[in-house]
């Protein structure tokens, strides 16, 4: 059985993850920023690691006139004092100009507990991809 | 600055990468899965994660008549407590009949360390493909 407060920590995980999807579909990237750490990289298929201003750009190209979607499926949460790691699986979908497009993968990612209390993302190993 | 015990379990960290290259240049198969947690995941693109049996059976399969080589960046290792978790990027050569293919790729793994004080891997998220 686990400790009160591990159970706290996972619950406050799964609360950023929902803040951060809520942000998503509203493109309201400055709530996406402020859940990355400062040195947050990214590491996702064909590309070189990157962190929150190389996301930011990319946010703010790839999601003009875009509607997204997205469902989680949080697979295990481990949390370890101020660090935690967590397995899911993400769905999103993406329409624009009436065509949607699917997309969906595996992500293992590292949360870390800021000073403030909020947990976020630290570094975040990426699958996603069209279907 | 950090703490001798923090520091000594990543000299054992580095010493249990260095044995599992060691042991899949040699093919040696038994080593590697004594690497890994019971409940190992690897995460790779294109396929569901897949625990120890798979991938026991893939490298009798895939290592047959192979020779390979491997050189592993240690980009970052963070140790709390029992668990750890470790950025590097992989670069992998396999000789076959003369030819020489080269594969590389990020990973971001998980460790825990088992009650025997030996590092195992438990989740590894694994971007290492074909150049």
């Amino acid at each position: 059985m686990q400790s009160k407060p591990a159970q706290d920590d996972k619950q406050a995980i799964r609360e950023s993850v929902n803040t951060w999807l809520a942000a998503s579909k509203k493109g309201d990237l400055s709530t996406l920023l402020d859940l990355m750490a400062d040195d947050v990289l990214f590491i996702v298929p064909g590309k070189e690691p990157f962190g929150k201003e190389a996301f930011a750009a990319a946010n703010r190209e790839q999601m003009k006139n875009v509607d997204m979607d997205a469902t989680i499926d949080i697979k295990e949460i481990e949390v370890v004092g101020q660090w935690a790691w967590m397995r899911s699986f993400l769905k999103l979908s993406f329409t624009q100009d009436g065509k949607t497009a699917q997309h969906s993968g595996h992500i293992l990612n590292i949360w870390q507990k800021s000073p403030n209390g909020r947990w976020v993302i630290k570094r975040d190993a990426n699958f996603v991809k069209p279907d």
